[in-house]
């Protein structure tokens, strides 16, 4: 069951949004791909990449008739875009959106929008250290894992629609309560780019060490090249799993540390063992 | 002026031992290689591989006339492979290893080589979390970042020795203090090796989270699968410098905790700014 809507609109045309448009329509599943941005220049690289095919500076022109709305923006502007478009969308429109904390834009979209609610959340776990429609591929979600919202007042067909759509990308879908959505992804997402920034940044003290680094060091802290505002966002949308887990991560790294400076051999084995096991178990290799 | 060696003898043919045999034979460097193992089985791989030509139970057997001798055992071995061998290598024989730590095995060269020394340290930062023959290959070299020792009692002509060997695999050799060399990569490899266990240990801790991870912590822990007993050494040997580092990151994330559970958004965007800052920095892009 290949999903097909006749109008899509894609609110922000970045990696995300743009390679969205790409895989929908090189699958074919949208007639018309419709691309809000604040900028023509972005929404005219989206459209030369062949990821929408129509550019529009305004979300409220573009959603007008759609049957789709997806919504691309960073996280912070997204509860605005959606008290934008509510009263314009059409009542049968499925709306979903793509940030990576879900508790407050579902809480949100659960108080504002009409039920049951056709605002389904999603995560789709993808992107990378790298922004802008110029960076789209049509292939970002293949294998994906994506979190879509699970509630008790969601319209059953609106779920199965964001289901249809994401799986129809390639994506791996994942049904799930945004706040527990939120606890899992502080450590397996959020936490991670916090720390990758925590160690660039202690490297950078010990003076110029550009030549000192292995491909180790590359790829544990590639997520600290991610754009800040992103994470910041990230940060204040999701602030109680996130310290909580950095309170957890510090008191691992004080015994570890506590366990060098005692020249624990065995302690330091035991760790490093239950890192690699722990690491097995969450990737699933 | 790439060098010949007649006459190389690997003492551990592992990832690095195996990878530097193939690089040697594949660019005409060496004559015969000999390979030493603690397994027949692991040195049958590496022959088949085409990583060796002989195979040896015994360092001082394969040691005796060899004109460049290169140690790739885990670093606790190490200084007992030395000491083996000092009496039985030829006195121009030029000595050098791969550990990941170099204050104490060259401390340990220095108290026991004969002066001017043709035992050079090295360490070139390459590797991942795979290791033994079977994951050997020839290119593993090619880019990488190779440190070694720099010191005032080592023999001229078999520090530039050691250096035409890493370049003429591919490296970019750096001489460096060892000590230097060790309080760097505590920060550029060791800490992050730690953390990445950390965070594969915390993330386990949400139960069955397999399906939430994304590309981003995939990349962030990669080095969590490597072999505790190696990095328990790494450990041991830098205690100091991995301690000390450890120290000033457990710092640096209860600064950032603190902003997040504050809610300062132009605190937490300035720490990732500065990590992607940071990060460039380092990496040198």
């Amino acid at each position: 069951m290949t999903p097909h809507f006749d109008t899509v609109a894609i609110v922000g045309v970045g990696l995300l949004g743009g390679s969205l448009g790409l895989a929908l329509k090189a699958r074919g599943l949208a007639g018309t791909v419709r691309g809000v941005g604040r900028r023509q220049s972005s929404l005219d690289t989206a459209k030369q990449a062949g990821a929408i095919d129509e550019t529009f500076l305004d979300a409220t022109e573009a959603v007008r008739g759609a049957g789709l709305i997806v919504i691309c923006t960073p996280a912070a502007l997204t509860p605005r875009v959606l008290d934008d478009i509510r009263p314009i969308c059409a009542p049968d429109a499925i709306v979903t959106d793509v940030t990576s904390t879900k508790a407050e834009i579902c809480r949100h979209a659960c108080a504002t929008w009409p039920s049951p609610r056709r605002f389904v959340g999603s995560h789709p776990m993808a992107g990378s250290e790298k922004h802008g429609p110029e960076h789209a591929y049509e292939s970002l979600y293949e294998g994906c894992i994506t979190i879509i919202e699970k509630g008790a007042r969601i319209d059953a067909e609106a779920a199965q629609a964001v289901r249809a759509l994401w799986e129809a990308v390639g994506a791996r879908v994942v049904e799930m309560d945004p706040a527990d959505h939120d606890a899992v992804v502080a450590r397996t997402s959020h936490i991670p780019h916090v720390v990758a920034a925590g160690l660039a940044i202690l490297a950078s003290r010990m003076g110029p060490v550009q030549a000192l680094v292995g491909p180790g060091f590359r790829d544990a802290t590639r997520i600290a090249g991610s754009r800040p505002e992103v994470w910041r966002d990230i940060c204040l949308t999701n602030a109680a799993a996130i310290a909580e887990g950095l309170g957890a991560l510090t008191a691992e790294l004080q015994e570890i540390q506590a366990a060098i400076e005692a020249g624990d051999a065995a302690r330091i084995e035991a760790f490093f063992e239950a890192g690699r096991a722990a690491r097995r178990e969450v990737v699933g290799q």
